[in-house]
């Protein structure tokens, strides 16, 4: 036992001088931030963990999550530690053809989750502990590493809130209290007690240790074994640059490398190693129990049979969502919903009215919604579907952000949008939303304009790698496809027109104004002008090539149409992808352009104007009519 | 004292019944989340809180913050209680033509702060109740309602926190805990302990009531006076739809009109109406004492003196930005900096060092960032400046969103955008804070392309109503304006031109793109191929004019180049300009599309295509050379 510890120590040490020696070779990083970390890592991964150091991904594995990303550096130097690529490898840190980046991300097979935006972490691994625990139903133990400085991070005490409520005795969060944050002191610098009393209250086992020492800590994780139905939140007391003479516990040290107190600081770690460090080398990872398999998901998922409407029902987009993730849950057990407490808005309801275990509700805690998704989708284990009000979605934009990072193939649908929800008003309304999902890097963007594509749009974004979002509304909207029409990624549709020579201008829209665009185009032809409408049905990729030819052919000239801020939405989509085309082009848009009031759906699309009536006018003043 | 007990609880009844009869006016609503909180406004609107009821924005008014904003119907009841408005106004709730909306607006003259987003209600009282204690100094009392459902939300953790940390006993927030969420019970049900538990390990000074029992009430709130040094928490047992007969503390009466029950309940609730409801009218709310002034800030705020860079000088726009901000805050106390612990790297810590009293730390929680700037700028106290990494405000979207609706003037500076950051990697990069901005309805982004234009979008933005967002960049950059050079919104330059007809191509940039532009020209123009260089200054509103004139000068053909996505930004902000300009055009785009790695900004501008050599090839082909 004692050379255990010794060895155990040695470690520490080791992944100190690493994480100095990294983060001096790449000229940036934050050494004082791994160093409060080294006893725990040393703990963790060869005395804690059970996992196959050569397989990181291998599904039995125990998981680890690294909330506190800028500790990279001691991360990298642990999966060394353990054989999984030479020390010499380390020296490359945050080099551009190096994968150990400044923060960690998935293009390392260790990684499940990106962290690096503060406070995400501990979601991911709930998301994680979940599966582990009511979906493999598999040995494998969750750990997730906090900084205090992000315990700050509301989305933190969601993530805590959720863990204990599902009683996620497999989780065990483990916060490095270090005292100092990026500019100065934490608000609650090293006052252990207020967290022990803070994540109790939310629902934790706590336990308060000396995070630099070993034996506390294995005791501690002995300990939090034995805890049932409850998190366990090891509270560790630790310093900033432990193990760093002069740095340890100053301030003005984060975020920097050693410099010209690097040298010093080496010498002294490389005298604290014992001479003979060869109990070190015995140490080994503890080997995983094998009771959880690979799983290929993505690709596989179906509508046992076509959607079920018939043309001309009245039926929201959000109810074929929830229908159409029933019928693919039905067919699939990895398809899983989550929900922040609008289920019977988003009618996400209609999965867990068939299959309850395959839905999880987050409450309300969007931050923590998305982020347990994101976990939950890790490593390929479940296909999530996250749902809320659309303008809720706005509260997890960095998770969201971050799971495009994270490489997540989760999946996000928000109803309620725009100002076609009526009463509630502005507060409820999705109107920047498009824009949101459109930045996100690799996404792909749907915008059902009735039920039919709504269901298809579930369906497909199942199957396809990335963020993908679906954009569903609040209203009734007539079926204005055929049971048997099929949709793919990029494909817009015409789903009016008079004739290739015959049209006189294209309008562009989506969801409701689809629907106002086909009433406009009535009573637009029986004043003998015709309108082609497209409905591009993802509006992101954006079918370019069916615009091109459709401006071509109609004047030159488009309008779009949208239920969504002047920016960012199909407007601009419609614009960045005609001005790319070289056809020559005029968009006109109509779009919500104040922050709209509250009323009836029908008096406010009016109001805004983008009901058939103010398409009619658009289109004739276009025109010159 | 029993009289008024009983006129108190008349009180609370009438603001039941008008809770229900607006919302079954207006045919939809939430009447059972008004019911739970009808004795705790009754006592705060005609026992606790001092204000005019006359005059709803008197400065010396204490302020109350309907966080459950849905529970709106019985704010408007409690206003038209204390005789703002006739009874009868109630009925139009909902309507298109009158501002009582479905959730509070500052159309209204007594609402300062949209709600309706769950749990950014505290965060906006605790601004408020900062800039009471420490800026204002005066003697105005903040209370918050705030939902059991919302209080799920994390940023609801990150508020209390900071109201601990400030010591905000000017802050009394009543948790309304009536059980039950829109879907299903919330997660700790009546479990008042734990809330008690929870509020008191975050710093509030915590009382358990009987919200339906107003001596309780009454008594609790005459203890929360005494309180110092602290926030106090008020958790209130509550039912949901108490005094509801067959309605109260069941399931699925959330956000509906009574309909068939109305009728009934009203006969019950009418009953309850002592005979001789006299003592009620003898109610009025207590004044308050009149010590502070009225404000007017905006447009008032000057740079002392013009910019103090020469041509040429290496400064990156944050440093400008943190100079900007140090500057005017010299000049007008009531410019204020929010920072989320990163003020050393946006360099807000300048005013800091010149003003402590205008800066306040709110640590790494964006949203209680962003929701207390949004607090200070309330009422026109101050003028906030909140700034972190532009990556980080994703986490307060849904704050921005709902700053837009609270008719804010907060500005916000991001830093760190983009792949110019350098060896950190993905999570910190700002690449969808443009898209995000220029989402948000009635907003203005600046984005400065070096130090001179840097410190006039920090003036202009003080100046300029609604949401101002200013880009700021990592690294260093040449000066390229000089001090005198005037700057206005929507107004972009030219910054390098060869003549109205010797350019070939005209390229849009912004930051660092506009310095690697102007490389390219000079690369160019040794091949004998003229760009003219365009900065927009603000990317919203984009100068239209500025850029069909260049465009119809250089061939049709413009190459956007931006350290952002490729949604979003620059480049779907010209081409929805010039969509709509009629001009004929193409427009090329470099930007990120791609999710970065680590590296050297330089070497990572490279990769990424958007450094002066990839704009070189891009004109040279574009221009078929």
């Amino acid at each position: 036992m004692a050379g255990e510890i010794e060895a155990l120590k040695n470690v520490a040490t080791r992944l100190r001088i690493n994480s100095v020696k990294s983060t001096e070779a790449a000229g940036s990083g934050h050494p004082t931030s791994c160093a409060s970390l080294a006893e725990i890592m040393s703990v963790l991964f060869l005395k804690e963990m059970h996992f196959k150091p050569d397989s990181p991904k291998n599904p039995s594995n125990d998981r680890f999550v690294l909330s506190k990303g800028h500790a990279a550096p001691i991360l990298y130097a642990a999966w060394s530690e353990v054989g999984l690529f030479p020390e010499s490898e380390l020296l490359n840190l945050r080099k551009i053809d190096c994968d150990l980046e400044g923060h960690p991300t998935p293009r390392l097979p260790f990684v499940d989750v990106s962290t690096g935006s503060l406070g995400q972490g501990i979601s991911n691994a709930a998301g994680m502990a979940y599966v582990g625990k009511y979906i493999d139903k598999a040995s494998y133990r969750v750990y997730c590493v906090v900084g205090d400085g992000e315990s700050a991070e509301g989305s933190v005490w969601e993530a805590l809130a959720f863990s204990s409520y599902y009683k996620l005795d497999n989780l065990v969060i483990i916060f490095d209290v270090n005292r100092l944050g990026q500019s100065q002191p934490t608000q609650l610098q090293h006052d252990l007690d207020t967290y022990k009393k803070r994540t109790e209250a939310f629902g934790c086992h706590s336990i308060v240790v000396d995070g630099h020492d070993i034996q506390e800590l294995l005791k501690a994780f002995s300990v939090a074994r034995t805890i049932k139905d409850k998190p366990v939140a090891l509270i560790c007391k630790t310093f900033k640059g432990q193990g760093f003479p002069g740095i340890a516990d100053q301030d003005n040290w984060h975020g920097k490398p050693l410099g010209a107190k690097a040298k010093e600081v080496l010498e002294h770690l490389n005298a604290q190693l014992k001479a003979k460090d060869t109990s070190g080398h015995h140490l080994a990872p503890l080997k995983p129990k094998d009771d959880c398999s690979e799983l290929k998901l993505m690709g596989s998922i179906k509508l046992p049979s076509a959607p079920q409407y018939k043309l001309g029902d009245q039926v929201a987009t959000r109810l074929a969502y929830g229908n159409a993730l029933a019928r693919i849950g039905q067919t699939c057990d990895r398809v899983i919903a989550l929900d922040g407490d609008t289920k019977n808005s988003t009618f996400s309801i209609k999965l867990r009215d068939v299959k309850p275990n395959q839905f999880i509700e987050c409450f309300i805690a969007e931050q923590n919604l998305v982020g347990v998704a994101i976990g939950c989708g890790a490593r390929g284990r479940t296909i999530p579907f996250a749902s809320t009000f659309a303008a809720f979605f706005t509260r997890a934009f960095d998770q969201i952000r971050m799971g495009a990072v994270s490489q997540t193939n989760c999946n996000f649908a928000g109803s309620h949008v725009g100002v076609s929800i009526g009463e509630d008003g502005p507060s409820q309304m999705g109107l920047e939303d498009l824009a949101m999902f459109r930045s996100i890097i690799g996404s792909t963007v749907f915008y059902p304009s009735d039920a039919v594509s709504a269901e298809r749009a579930v369906e497909l974004a199942a199957n396809t790698p990335g963020v993908c979002y679906i954009r569903t509304g609040r209203p009734n909207q007539p079926v204005i496809y055929s049971p048997e029409e099929s949709f793919s990624v990029g494909k817009g549709k015409v789903v009016r027109t008079a004739g290739a020579s015959a049209d006189h201008l294209t309008v562009v829209g989506g969801g409701i104004t689809i629907s106002e665009a086909l009433k406009a185009a009535d009573i637009l032809a029986t004043e003998k002008i015709n309108i082609r409408v497209i409905d591009p049905f993802t509006i992101k990729p954006m079918d370019k090539d069916l615009l091109a030819k459709a401006v071509k052919e109609t004047c030159n000239k488009v309008l779009t149409v949208e239920d969504h801020a002047p920016e960012g939405g199909i407007g601009d989509a419609v614009s960045a992808a005609l001005s790319q085309s070289g056809v020559i082009h005029t968009v006109h848009r109509l779009g919500i352009t104040e922050i709209p009031h509250s009323g009836k759906p029908d008096e406010l699309i009016a109001k805004y104007g983008i009901d058939a009536k103010a398409i009619v006018r658009a289109v004739k003043t276009l025109l010159g009519k």
